[in-house]
């Protein structure tokens, strides 16, 4: 049974930065809030005023697409059947691991405030019970060798679409995945991606939002596990790719749609 | 080329109820966004301790369902096809039309903001340009009809999961496709569903959430548009399936992988 590893990396997720602490707009929004400015994660709608001043303004302050990824992971099925363990790593190369029983907040102000909580606390809601967990200085490379993956993908925009079928049907057969998708809006990843082994995968040139990128992944795993192997590689194909079977006998080919080896996976729920 | 007509239907947005308009936490808010509390929208979150006077309280409230549901909407590949057009509607019979090539806030404080302004002013950003469109006293059925649909889909759990690609496969020769998906957290549909010939899907017996819904069903629209029907018919089956082509000669098997002509017409009704 593949474990399932999505990491949103680079997300650009952070408490308020030193140097922009004492700006207006940071300092009324904590007075709404009741925190202090350093304690408040950093929101590119709230306090967009004082981005002037930061590097790479026109990225950062992001913890919506944060939000919208850990929605996305909780409430798929992989995660229901305790096969994906969802990962946030940001620009300051914190990490938060996601236990996948953990609920969150769908409402994005009180996730804000969860986050912030997790920043005070390093574990949320308790030591004890640690569905969110926050650690510091863990650079990319060291988090995914830390997982030991058998397998590494990672998510970038590129002119040729890679066909996810075949890159995912027979990762089905293998025990540890790791998959990064950038956590960013614009840019390019910030980590070094060369300091590890990975398979690009791209769903074609259009750069699209992370919820689109995390559902097609999901998507695409579940399509890949469901068909018989020979079938799936076909899928995006046209019909002529067939062909090449055409020599075999009709026991031949029926033996050739299936699993060459027993699957333990208990696949599907489905129909 | 078929046209998608995404509703959420009784979807849980509305502005403030009158009956509780004048209840502490509504008018802490609203002092503190500087509006009118008739003018907010009713936020669970924000305005939980004023929920007890409302019936159907457990479930009311809910802008952020909305929310996940069009930034889902927008951003996918339908959508920038110009096959996609999203609507909600909502408790009250409120419709709201979305243009394909709307861009909305990612940020839910803004969306919230932006739909207000939309009840103010019926139409943003402005009667030119109509990118949202509000109509008030709407029903469901009304609205149905309207978009005059070849076939009606209505997203509901239940026990046994509909084979997605068996209902979609077809679907690539019709014209007009409604899909409505339910935008409440609990409970059922409101709207009287009996009043139009519709076809229940099912993704299962769990209540899945409406994001997770929605990324189901665009992707087996496309993975139903990609496949020959023949094959895609077979995908969620067991390998022996296949068993039943044993008997025909390759070139046969090759053949009857194609689609042997053009399908209208959408099979079944009422499964």
């Amino acid at each position: 049974m593949t474990q399932w590893f999505f990491i949103l990396a680079d997300s650009e997720l952070e408490l308020i930065p030193k140097e922009i602490v004492n700006e207006r707009s940071i300092l009324n929004n904590a007075r709404a809030r009741g925190k202090a400015p350093e304690k408040l994660l950093l929101d590119a709608s709230h306090h967009h005023p004082a981005f002037a001043r930061l590097p790479d303004s026109e990225r950062r302050g992001r913890p919506d697409i944060v939000h919208f990824f850990l929605m996305l992971c909780i409430d798929s099925d992989l995660s229901l059947e305790g096969k994906l363990h969802a990962f946030v790593h940001t620009r300051n190369n914190d990490v938060i691991a996601v236990k996948p029983e953990t609920r969150l907040p769908p409402h994005y102000p009180r996730f804000v405030g969860l986050i912030e909580s997790l920043y005070e606390q390093r574990v949320v809601p308790s030591r004890e019970n640690a569905l969110l967990e926050l650690r510091n200085e863990v650079p990319l490379e060291v988090l995914v060798k830390a997982l030991k993956p058998d397998e590494v993908l990672v998510l970038t925009p590129a002119e040729l679409q890679t066909p996810l079928l075949e890159i995912f049907a027979p990762l089905k057969d293998v025990e540890r995945v790791v998959v990064i998708i950038g956590g960013f809006s614009k840019g390019d990843f910030r980590s070094d991606l060369s300091k590890f082994k990975h398979t690009k995968v791209s769903l074609g040139p259009r750069l699209q939002k992370v919820w689109t990128v995390t559902y097609k992944l999901f998507s695409a795993i579940q399509y890949a596990g469901k068909a018989p192997e020979a079938k799936v590689k076909d899928a995006g194909k046209a019909p002529e790719a067939k062909v090449k079977d055409a020599g075999k006998t009709p026991e031949e080919k029926v033996k050739a749609t299936k699993p060459s080896k027993p699957r333990r996976a208990p696949k599907k729920k489905e129909e």
